[in-house]
C-alpha cells in the first residue's frame, strides 16, 4: 500500500477540482471587470469608466472613443449570437446521434451473453465472479451519455467565454499589449481550468457511483467507465469536423473575395462573410478544440483506470493505487494553477517581443514544476513495489520506475512543442525560408511549406518512439497508459496557451471591424503589429495540441487484452491487410474533409460575389451588407458535410471487427495510428507556417521581411495563396485526423467483448 | 514434375530473350528510317526525302522545311549532347559507390563466420551441407554489381532510343497525328523491350554461371543472387534521384522565368533553361524511369526465386519448376510482343481522340492474353500437387492456386492503373474539377488537387490487400511473390506506355523550338493540340509505374524466414518503434528531396533572370542563350543533392539491423512500406492531375474548357501555378519513395544474415 490513504485520496481528488473550478471563476471575473458598453449599460456609466481607466486616451475624443466601443460590443453580439446558434443547431443533430448510437452500445453489448441477467466469471481475476455483460452494456451507455454531454459543456463553455472576451482584449489592447495580453491569456486560462477539473470531477463521481452497483468487480467497472472516453471522443469528432468546416469555408470564402479579389483588408466590415468568419473561429477552434482536448484527456485516463483495473492494484483493491491515473491529473491542476500566475501576476508583459518567451516559459515552467508533482505522486500514492501484467506475465514494477513513465511522456510532450514552434514561429529560419521562397511565387511558397511539414515530423516521431520504448520497458502496456497521461497533465496551460491564438486573432479581427484604425492611428497600427504578432505566436503553439498525436498508443494495447488475442504479427495477412487499409484511412479522410471545406467556400465565394455586385453602396461602406446569409451558408455545409467523414470514423471499427474480427481490426488500427500521425503533424505544421510566413511579410519587422512587403506586393499575393491552402489543412483535416486515430481506437475498445464473442463474420463464413 | 523438362525450359527462357531483344532491334530499325537532316547527310538527299515523302508539304516552300528540319536536328543533336554527358558524370560517381558498397557487402555477409572456408550445415535443407558464408559473400558481390551495370545499360539505351525519337516524332507529326504516335510509341517500346529481356538473360545466364561452383546448394545460390536485386535497385534509387532533381530544377526554374515573369511559351528557344529542361527529360523520366523498372523487376524475379529455393522445389531439386518465376517472365515477353502488334499495325490512329483509348486498350489486352500466358505455363512447368513452407509449417498446394496468385496480380495491377488513368486523366470529372476549382485562384486549386491525389489511394489499397489475402491464402509467401511478379510481366508494355509519354513531350517542346508554328500555322496549331493531349495520356498513365509499389509485399516476409524470427508482433514495443519510425521515412525522404528541388530551381531561376536582363536581344530572339551554363547549373545540383536523400535510404536498414536487430527492422520496413505506397500513390496522382487540369484549359477541347481558358487567363494562371507544384510531386518524391521502400526491403534481404548472426548491438548492450 502506499503511504496515501484512500480516504485521504478521495478528498484530494474532488478538492483539487473545485480548486481548479474556483481559479477559472476567478479568472473570469477578472476578464469581466473590463467593461465594454452593450445596451444593457448606461452610455453614461460607460462614458465616465473610459474617462477614469485610461487617461491616456485624453487626446481623441470622448464620443469617438465611446462610438468604437459601442460599435465593438455590438459585433461582439452579433459574433455571439451566430456562435451559440450554431452550436444549438449542431448540437440537436448531436442528439439524435448519441440516442441512436447508445442505443447501439447498449444492443451490442448486450448481446455478448445474449442478455442474460446472471453473473460471469471473470476474465484476469480469475476465480471471481463478474457482473453479467448486459450491466456492462447498460453501464457503458450511461458513461457514454455522461462523457457525450460533458464533451458538450465544455465546447459551449469554451466559445462563451472567448466571444466574451474578444472585445474585451480588443478595448485593452489601447492601453497597451500587456493588458490586452493578459486579458487573452486570461481567458484561454478560463476555459483550460473548467475543462480540465469539470472532466476530472465527473469521471471521479462517476466512478464513485458505478461502484455503489459494482461494489468489487472492478474490472467491470472500469470497463464501462471506457464508455466516459467514447462519448467524449465522438462528440469531439463532429465538433472538430463541422466547426472545421464551418470557420474554414467562411475564412476561405471572404479571403478568396475580399482579399484576392476587391483588395480589401482582412475582416473589413463590408466584407459579407466577415461575421461567419469570426464565428467560425468561435466554433471550430475554440469550441471544437474544447471538445477535443477533453475527449483526449477522459480517454487516456479511462484506458489508464482500465488498464490499472486487470492489473495487481485491482486484484488487491487498492483504491490509492487505482487511482494513480486521477491523482496525476489532480496534481496537474494545482501545478498549471502555479504556472499561470507566472504569466499574469509575477511577471509583466511591456512589448510584443516579450510575449512569445513569455508563452514558451510557460510550457518550460508547467513541465518543471510537474516533474516535481509527478515525484511527490508517485512516491506517496503507489506502493514501493507492486506487480503488472504483460500479457498474462507478471512483471515487478518499482514506484520510481512510473515517475520514469509519467516524465518521458511529459517531456516528451515539451521536446514536441518546441519542435512544433521551432517549424511554425517566424522567428527562425524554416518560416523565414518559407517566406523567402514567396519570391519566385505562390508554386515555390506551397513547394517549400509541404517540405517544410514533411521535415517537421522528424524529432515528434523519435520523441514519441523514445517515450514508448522506455515506458514500455520499466512497466509495460501500463507505462505507455501513464506516458500519454504524463503528456496531458498539463493540460489546462496547454489549453490556455490554444485558446489564445483565437482570441487574439478575433480581437485584431473585431478592431478592423470597428475601424479603430481611422483616428487614433499610431496606436491602432501599434496594436495591429501587436495583434498580428500574437495571433502569429498564439497559431504557432496551436498545433500543440498535436501532442495529443501519441496518446492513442496506449488504446491499441487495450485492446488486446481485451479480445483475448496474443499478438498480432504483421506477417500475417488478416493484420497487413488490416495494417495497409488503416494507413490509407487518413488520406480518404482528409480527402474527405478537404474536399468539403473546398465546395462549402466556393458556395460562399458565390454570395459574397452576388452581395458585392447586387447590393448597391456596399464597396462604399454606406450599406450594411447581408451577414445572416453567409452564416447560414457556412451553418448548413458543416452539419451536411460532416456526416460522411463521421461515418468513415464511426462505421469502419464496426465494420472491420464484425467482418473481419479483432486481429485486422488490430493491424487497423496500427495502421492508422502510424500513418495517421505523420499526415496530422505534417499538416498542421505546414499550414502554421504558410499563415506565419504571411504575418512575417505583413508585420515587416526585420530588414529581410521588409524586402518581401510590403502588403499588396507580389510577394505578399503569394504568401496569401499558402495561407489560404494551409487553411482547411491545418485547421480543418489536421486536428480532425487526430480524433480519427483516437476514436476508433476507444470504439474498438468499447466494443472489444462484442467484437471478441462474435466478430469475423467473413472469415468464419469462409 | 511438371510437363515441362529442365532441358526445354534451358532453351526456352533465353530464347524468349533473345526473341525480345530481336523485337527492340526491329522496332528500333522501323523508327530509324524517318530521316531527319544532320551533319553526315547532305541536305540535298533530306530535300529529295521531303519532297518524295510528303507531298501534303507541297504549299510550304522546301526552303522553309529544310530549315526546319535542320533546327530539329541541331536541338535534338544539344539535348542528345546534355544527356549523355549528364550521365557519364553520374556513371563515374555511381562507380564509386557500387566499390565501396560492394565492398561493405563483402566485409558483412563475410564476417558472418568470420570469414571461415568451412562448409556450414543448410539453414532450410536440413541435414545437407551449404556453401561456407564467405562464398555467399563474394557471389552477393558479383550479383550486386552484374545488377547494378545492368541497371546503368538499361537507363542508358532508355535514353539513348528517346533522344533518337524525339526530333523524329516530331518530324512525323507533320505527316498527320498516327504517324507521330507510331514513332514515339515503337520508341517506346523499344526500350520495353530491351529492358525486359536483358534483366531476365543476364538473370537466366548468372543463375547458371553461379551453378556451376553452387552445383546441389540452391539455398545458397539464391540467396547470394539477391545481390542482383540489390545492385540494380540501388542504382535505380540515384537515377531516379539524381535524375528527378535534374528534370524537375530545370523545369521548375525554366517555367517561373518564361511562362510567369517573361510571359514566353513552355520550351521557347529564347528561354536558357530550355535545353537544360528537355535534356532532364531524358535523364530523369526516361533514363531514371528505365533503370527503377529494372530494379523492381530484378528484384522481384530474385526475392521469389528465393522464397522458392527453400520450398519443395528446391529441396527436390525440379529445375523447371523453380524456375517459374523466370518462365512467366518469359512468356511476358511474348505477350507484350503481340500486344504491341496490335497498336502499331492491327489499328490505325487517325485523330487524336483515338490515341487514349489506343493506350487503354494496349493495358487490357496485355492482362488478358497474360492471363491465359499465365494458365499454359502453370499447367505446364508446375507439378500438379506440391509443398510449399509458411513458416516451418507445411502447406500443401496445387497448380492452378499458383495460377490464381499470379493472375489476381496481374488483375489488381489493371485495376490500379486503370484508376490512374481515371484520377489523372482530364477525360473524366476528378480532373475537370480542378481545372473548375481554378476560377476562384490557385489555392483551391491546390485544395482541390491534394483532395484528388488523397482519394486516389483508396481503391488501389483495396485492390492491394485483397491481392495479398488471396493470393498468401492460396500459396502462403510464395503466393504473394508471384501475385507481384503477376503485376510485372506485362513489364514491356507498361514500360513502352510510360516512355511514350516523355518523348511525345519532348517532340512537342522541339516543335516550339524549331519555330514550326511560324509559316504553317494550321498545320502545326493542329500538332501542337495533339503534342499536348497525347503528352497528357502519357503523363496519366507515367504514374502507372505506381503499380510497382505493391511489390515489396513479398520482400519483407523474405525478410522472415532469413533472421530465423517467427513473428512481427506489433504490440512490441521493439516492433512498434520500428513501425512509427518507418512510417515517418518517407515524409523525410520526401522533405530532403523537394527541399532540393526548390533550392535548385531557385538557383536556376536567378540564372535565367540573370540572362534575360544581361544578355542584349536574347527576349528579342537575335542572340542565342548561354544554355551549357543551365545544364551545368542542373547538373551540379542533382549530382550534389542526391546524396543526403541516397544515404538516407541505404543506411537506415544498416543502422536499424546492426543497433536495434531483426525484428525493429521488420517493423521499420511494414511501417515505411504501408505509409510510403500512400504518399507515393497520392503524390504522383495530384501531380499528374494538376499537369492534366492545365492542359485540359490549354487545349480547350470542350464548352467548359473554353470556359475556363484561354492561355494567360487568370484561371490558366492558377492552373500554372499547380502543375509547378505537381512538378517535384510527380516526378521527384513520388517515384522515388517506390525506391525508397523497394531498396530498403531488398537490402534488409541481403544483409539478414548479418543481422542475424550480429545485429541488435544496443539491445544487447543494454
Amino acid at each position: 500500500m502506499g503511504l496515501l490513504g484512500e480516504s485521504l485520496t478521495q478528498v484530494l481528488i474532488p478538492a483539487s477540482a473545485i480548486i481548479g473550478i474556483g481559479f477559472a471563476l476567478l479568472q473570469w471575473f477578472l476578464v469581466s471587470k473590463v467593461k465594454i458598453s452593450s445596451e444593457s449599460e448606461s452610455n453614461n456609466g460607460y462614458k465616465q469608466r473610459l474617462i477614469e481607466d485610461d487617461l491616456e486616451e485624453e487626446e481623441e475624443g470622448v464620443e469617438r472613443a465611446n462610438i468604437v466601443a459601442a460599435k465593438c460590443a455590438e459585433i461582439q453580439e452579433a459574433i455571439s449570437v451566430g456562435a451559440t446558434s450554431f452550436l444549438y443547431t449542431e448540437y440537436r443533430y448531436l442528439s439524435i446521434f448519441m440516442g441512436a448510437f447508445g442505443l447501439l452500445i447498449f444492443l451490442f453489448l448486450g448481446s455478448v451473453n445474449g442478455f442474460s441477467t446472471k453473473s460471469e466469471p471473470c476474465a484476469y481475476n480469475t476465480g471471481s465472479m463478474c457482473k453479467p455483460a448486459l450491466a456492462n452494456a447498460l453501464f457503458s451507455t450511461v458513461a457514454f451519455l455522461l462523457g457525450a454531454l460533458t464533451s458538450i459543456l465544455s465546447g459551449y463553455l469554451g466559445m462563451k467565454i472567448a466571444t466574451y472576451a474578444n472585445a474585451r482584449t480588443t478595448l485593452e489592447a489601447r492601453k497597451g499589449v500587456g493588458k490586452a495580453f493578459i486579458t487573452a491569456f486570461r481567458s484561454g486560462a478560463v476555459m483550460g481550468f473548467l475543462l480540465a477539473a469539470n472532466g476530472l470531477l465527473v469521471l471521479f463521481l462517476s466512478i464513485n457511483l458505478f461502484k455503489l452497483y459494482y461494489g468489487d468487480d472492478w474490472e467491470g467497472l472500469y470497463e464501462s467507465i471506457t464508455g466516459y472516453g467514447l462519448g467524449g471522443s465522438s462528440m469531439a469528432l463532429f465538433g472538430r469536423v463541422g466547426g472545421g468546416i464551418y470557420t474554414k469555408a467562411a475564412d476561405v470564402g471572404a479571403d478568396l473575395v475580399g482579399k484576392v479579389e476587391r483588395n480589401i483588408p482582412e475582416d473589413d466590415p463590408r466584407n459579407p462573410a466577415v461575421i461567419a468568419d469570426n464565428v467560425g473561429d468561435n466554433v471550430g477552434d475554440i469550441a471544437g478544440m474544447g471538445s477535443d482536448l477533453f475527449g483526449s484527456y477522459a480517454e487516456s485516463s479511462c484506458a489508464a483506470l482500465f488498464v490499472a483495473s486487470i492489473s495487481s492494484f485491482g486484484i488487491s483493491h487498492d483504491y490509492t493505487a487505482m487511482s494513480y491515473p486521477l491523482i496525476i491529473s489532480s496534481m496537474g491542476i494545482v501545478v498549471c494553477l502555479i504556472t499561470t500566475l507566472f504569466a499574469t501576476d509575477m511577471f509583466e508583459i511591456k512589448n510584443v517581443a516579450e510575449i512569445e518567451p513569455s508563452l514558451k516559459r510557460q510550457l518550460l515552467i508547467s513541465t518543471v514544476l510537474m516533474t516535481a508533482g509527478i515525484a511527490m505522486v508517485s512516491f506517496f500514492a503507489l506502493p514501493s513495489d507492486f506487480t503488472l501484467f504483460d500479457f498474462g506475465t507478471a512483471k515487478d514494477v518499482k514506484n520510481w520506475h512510473l515517475f520514469f513513465c509519467v516524465s518521458i511522456g511529459l517531456w516528451a510532450g515539451l521536446a514536441i512543442g518546441y519542435t512544433t514552434e521551432y517549424y511554425t514561429s517566424n522567428a527562425y529560419s524554416p518560416v523565414q525560408d518559407v517566406a523567402d521562397s514567396c519570391r519566385t511565387g505562390a508554386a515555390t511558397n506551397v513547394i517549400f511549406g509541404l517540405a517544410l511539414g514533411y521535415k517537421s515530423v522528424i524529432i515528434p516521431i523519435f520523441s514519441i518512439a523514445l517515450a514508448i520504448y522506455v515506458s514500455f520497458s520499466l512497466a509495460a502496456m501500463y507505462g505507455i497508459a501513464v506516458a500519454a497521461l504524463g503528456m496531458l497533465s498539463t493540460i489546462a496551460t496547454g489549453l490556455a496557451i490554444d485558446a489564445y491564438g483565437p482570441i487574439s486573432d478575433n480581437a485584431g479581427g473585431i478592431a478592423e471591424m470597428a475601424g479603430m484604425s481611422h483616428k487614433i492611428r499610431e496606436r491602432t497600427d501599434a496594436l495591429d503589429a501587436a495583434g498580428n504578432t500574437t495571433a502569429a505566436i498564439g497559431k504557432a503553439s496551436l498545433p500543440w495540441v498535436l501532442q495529443l498525436a501519441p496518446l492513442p498508443l496506449y488504446r491499441l494495447p487495450c485492446l488486446v487484452p481485451l479480445a483475448g488475442i496474443k499478438a498480432v504479427d504483421v506477417l500475417t495477412p488478416k493484420v497487413f491487410i488490416g495494417l495497409i487499409v488503416g494507413a490509407m484511412l487518413p488520406y480518404w479522410f482528409s480527402a474527405m474533409t478537404m474536399k468539403s471545406v473546398g465546395s462549402a467556400a466556393l458556395k460562399m465565394v458565390e454570395e459574397v460575389r452576388r452581395q458585392f455586385n447586387s447590393i448597391p453602396g456596399l464597396m462604399e461602406g454606406t450599406v450594411r451588407p447581408d451577414y445572416a446569409t453567409c452564416v447560414k451558408i457556412s451553418t448548413d455545409a458543416s452539419l451536411k458535410e460532416m456526416i460522411p467523414p463521421g461515418a468513415l470514423v464511426m462505421l469502419t471499427p464496426l465494420i472491420a471487427g464484425t467482418l473481419f474480427g479483432v486481429e485486422t481490426l488490430a493491424g487497423l488500427l496500427a495502421g492508422s495510428l502510424v500513418s495517421g500521425v505523420q499526415v496530422a503533424i505534417s499538416a498542421s505544421n505546414t499550414g502554421g507556417a504558410w499563415d506565419n510566413a504571411k504575418k512575417y511579410i505583413e508585420a515587416g519587422a526585420s530588414e529581410h521581411a521588409r524586402s518581401l512587403g510590403p502588403k499588396g506586393s507580389d510577394c505578399h499575393k503569394a504568401a496569401v495563396i499558402g495561407d489560404t491552402i494551409g487553411d482547411p489543412l491545418k485547421d480543418t483535416s489536421g486536428p480532425s485526423l487526430n480524433i480519427l486515430i483516437k476514436l476508433m481506437a476507444v470504439e474498438s475498445l468499447v466494443f472489444a467483448p462484442f467484437f471478441a464473442a462474435h466478430g469475423g463474420l467473413l472469415f468464419k463464413i469462409l
